[in-house]
């Protein structure tokens, strides 16, 4: 077995993600003792029965001492607070870093309580499903999966290239990037896309005249792949569109823009438009699919 | 074999529906003989070729002489010319159908040119992929799911029982409804779904401060989902938009509403609301779950 890149690991929060960095990190062998925390009772039972840490604590504090790192796995919302708690038990030379989906948010309210001495890298494994729970996870969830890191203007070099090797054990790929751009990547490619699976799905739940059992019988027709992601944890996505508003929110404007100037070629008869928007979007695709053939 | 429920079947359009049916009455026995219409030469090759066809015209009204069943597997927007040119063609108690995703416009523009005597029973297969061409189909695309037939008032009860032994025979479940009431269903699970996907990745693709490549590297993040449904025949898309405007423009006009009260939500900082949807549409996706397993 590989050298464990480090000695102590504390998982904070025992969720889909949680229990697969916990898997993950059994998987290759990345830490020589992972110890969990999380606010229920019976979720640290349950992680400790499937195994993926080797102990659990009801106190956090007691959960991160000596650990060399701590990986908050938590709703964006509650990392500041949580950060604030850790503080005073944080060794010297620790590293804290989370996995939210928001960047700029987390930094602004996780870097006043991260000691000197302690560094903070702050990451997002761009990886999930739609379960939730210490028994959704699995080992393989970020096997070539994109991590992203923002690391901090003034941070430590050595503990980034740590959590860099980190995430490539786990089986992702790494790339770094400024929070500011993060968030709008993250905005375009995975938050507006949530946004508009939680919108349709609730539109088509309530519209009148047709069953809601016949939009779940029909569903196969193109519905069904927005209820999937529609499905996500509904705690982690609204902190995420608390936390992420100003991104968010220019890419719906623009996102609305488009969406007027297809109604308007549906309204005028414009079959010209129409056309040729739909076999742009076709390219694409065919984008993505040569770039998941290259990897 | 069972006895083949059409002595001879023509397949007007050889795309991933027509080819997809080929195989389909070919797997069942359906029919004695199968031939098909194409406007290219390289098509009809290709279908001869794959064999999904028994015999290929390039005049459409040969390939329609002495058929027990025409399948128009066309664009909706052509059908109307199409039943035009075949219709001194057609033999006495002929069945026509279509496949088209829209029935209302699709009997408004066929129905003046049936003979009396002749039968026409619309369906609507909800099935496909994104894939086109006569290369593209195969014999399972319609097991277990959908097709919905819209019968005319004053249609042959014996035409609709022979069309629905057809598609059972294909491998579907088949529902009948009115042409009103299909086209709603279908606006709400179909059509806005890929309208919505359609815009979403043309919007993504125009975003200054994030590139195209960094889309298409983060697609992973939940706009890959989008961009499978984005990826289908522009044509047969163009068509649907142009022919159900009604039923689209009210579902979208629903949409609207709900995304406006979202993104208020979002702009208020109102958590709640934002978590009350996301619960909301979670337990619709377990629905679909459940029902899929009834099957």
């Amino acid at each position: 077995m590989a050298k464990a890149l480090f000695d102590k690991v504390t998982l904070i929060g025992l969720g889909l993600i949680g229990s697969s960095l916990g898997h993950a990190m059994k998987r290759g062998g990345i830490a020589r003792e992972i110890v969990g925390h999380a606010r229920s009772t019976k979720t640290l039972q349950t992680a400790l029965k499937i195994g993926f840490v080797d102990a659990v604590f009801e106190d956090m504090g007691r959960a991160v001492e000596d650990a060399d790192l701590i990986i908050l796995c938590v709703p964006v919302g509650i990392c500041g607070s949580i950060c604030e708690q850790i503080s005073p038990h944080l060794k010297q030379g620790a590293i804290v870093t989370d996995v939210g989906s928001v960047k700029g948010a987390v930094i602004a309210a996780c870097s006043p309580h991260i000691p000197a001495g302690v560094h903070f890298v702050p990451g997002h494994p761009m990886a999930g499903t739609e379960y939730s729970g210490p028994e959704s996870g699995f080992a393989e969830l970020f096997d070539n999966r994109w991590c992203l890191l923002t690391p901090l203007r003034d941070g430590d070099q050595q503990a980034t290239t740590k959590m860099i090797d980190f995430w490539q054990a786990c089986g992702a790929n790494v790339e770094t990037m400024s929070a500011e751009h993060h968030d709008v990547v993250a905005a375009v490619t995975s938050h507006l896309p949530h946004l508009i699976a939680f919108n349709i799905v609730g539109t088509a739940d309530d519209l009148e005249g047709i069953t809601k059992r016949e939009v779940i019988k029909f569903a196969a027709g193109g519905f069904r792949d927005f209820t999937r992601i529609a499905a996500s944890d509904p705690t982690m996505w609204r902190d995420v569109f608390l936390h992420n508003k100003d991104a968010v929110l220019e890419v719906l404007g623009r996102f609305n823009d488009d969406l007027g100037a297809l109604t308007k070629a549906i309204k005028d008869g414009d079959g010209d438009k129409l056309f040729d928007q739909f076999e742009r979007t076709r390219h694409i695709r065919q984008n993505i699919l040569d770039d998941e053939q290259d990897k």
